[in-house]
């Protein structure tokens, strides 16, 4: 296969065959990120020592907002605590069947401790801006470990039900006020007897805006994209819903949030200020 | 310089010169991961054609919760919106110098109007969680593609200060309710005469939990940072202030956040539930 026989055929499975596929520039980094799946199915087998320590690595080098370093991970490897965590999020199996669990956390105690250890004030931590501060820096380190850990042959699942219940997660992970689960990741070896595919994204056109923002909604598009939903649905032999209609089912109100619609009580009873 | 050197040189500049280097996995992903810095000093010359398209390309094949892509970017290249966005920012030259800026969004906008297209209500939306979910496909899909563009030699740097302003920017922008700027990206080729350094990060203890937090603050470990930060900032011509003081100046108070105390009263005039 071509390099651009290679590019065209990443470029179908992003965007869904038929699609018009943007003309993009192509090297392996630019593969690897396009090859992304959600891997849900994993081997038992355990991780290569230095795994851990490889990602740990690649999510530090990914940038911070002024260097706060506002984010911390736990690593969880115990299978009662996995099963726990599996148990939260609404019963995903692959939470307890993955070897290593990484959750990553929105951490503003350290900074808190630091001035309590400095004598300084740390008022500003009291704000909505500093939780969302702690969320982005968890966001682009997690996501430079997924980078890494694909690079390696290993597979991953975002897990942002670990919001249905984070009271949960920070009992069971001993979180001091302060600090919430943004999500969880599940790391291991894709099960190649359960491989995963490469699910199709909305038209770049939906999503990129020149200059300024066009609130169009481009319902041609979208029913388009419904189209090659289905078609991937299909394949994976999962109901052939599309995505307009899930993904409103999805934000009908706050019972279609699995719990989540609590979550700014939650986050206050832990200490977030949110100002 | 073999692999191991090459490991060895690159975990040194992370996470400083004496510090203990973690035993790390390393391929040429991770190697460009490690290799990450902060460029704001930016040559003139204009993008490849295709760039944007393979920004896009990589920030849509980042996983999204749900698939919802509660996210969308703005492409400003023009003049005088880059040097708005750079007075937005505090005055900072790079935004208004390098040849591409992308305004990351956290986009509940496009699922409102899907929702009164289809005759379906969305009353989810008005929950803090969704704009959590926003900011977290923003930020993860925003990280994508700053890989993939170091990846094609070029060099950016993360806006966080479009939320010191958050209403000018959506004036500028066309923003709709619903719909908020969560950070600028700065792209552009780096400016070989004004070269920039990778920063160094905390050491892996102080941010990797294993099984459980330990909320102990590592006095010693965060002393040898300020060391390693000194020596990187006396490379760099900056002043050698450390982390910790600088970091804790600012989170000081809201007085130190640079108007984003006023983000949670933005956000909810902008249409946000924040429920």
């Amino acid at each position: 296969m071509t390099k651009t026989e290679e590019r065209d055929r990443a470029l179908q499975a992003r965007y869904g065959a038929g699609a018009a596929a943007p003309d993009i520039a192509w090297n392996d980094v630019v593969a690897g990120l396009l090859a992304h799946r959600t891997v849900r199915a994993f081997r038992p087998d355990p991780l290569p020592d230095g795994t851990l320590a490889t990602l740990v690595a690649a999510a530090q080098s990914a940038p911070s907002s002024s260097n706060l370093q506002t984010w911390s991970v736990v690593a969880v490897e115990d299978e009662a605590a996995k099963r726990r965590l599996a148990q939260v999020a609404g019963g995903q199996r692959h939470v307890a069947e993955a070897p290593l669990v990484l959750v990553w956390l929105a951490d503003l105690a350290r900074l808190g401790a630091l001035g309590r250890d400095q004598d300084k004030p740390t008022d500003g931590l009291d704000y909505l801006e500093m939780l969302m501060v702690g969320v982005v820096d968890a966001a682009l380190a997690a996501q430079n470990a997924t980078v890494a850990l694909e690079s390696l042959g290993l597979g991953s699942v975002y897990i942002g039900a670990l919001r249905n219940d984070p009271e949960a997660v920070a009992e069971l992970l001993g979180l001091p006020p302060n600090v919430v689960a943004v999500f969880g990741l599940c790391v291991g070896w894709p099960d190649p007897e359960r491989p995963a595919a490469v699910k199709p994204r909305l038209p770049q056109e939906v999503v990129l805006h020149r200059g300024r923002y066009d609130p169009t909604l481009a319902t041609g598009a979208i029913a388009a994209y419904d189209a090659a939903m289905a078609v991937f649905q299909a394949g994976q032999r999962m109901p052939e819903v599309g995505w307009s209609g899930a993904a409103l089912e999805r934000v009908r109100g706050p019972g279609s949030l699995s719990g989540r619609d609590r979550l700014r009580g939650i986050l206050e009873r832990r200490g977030f200020g949110l100002k």
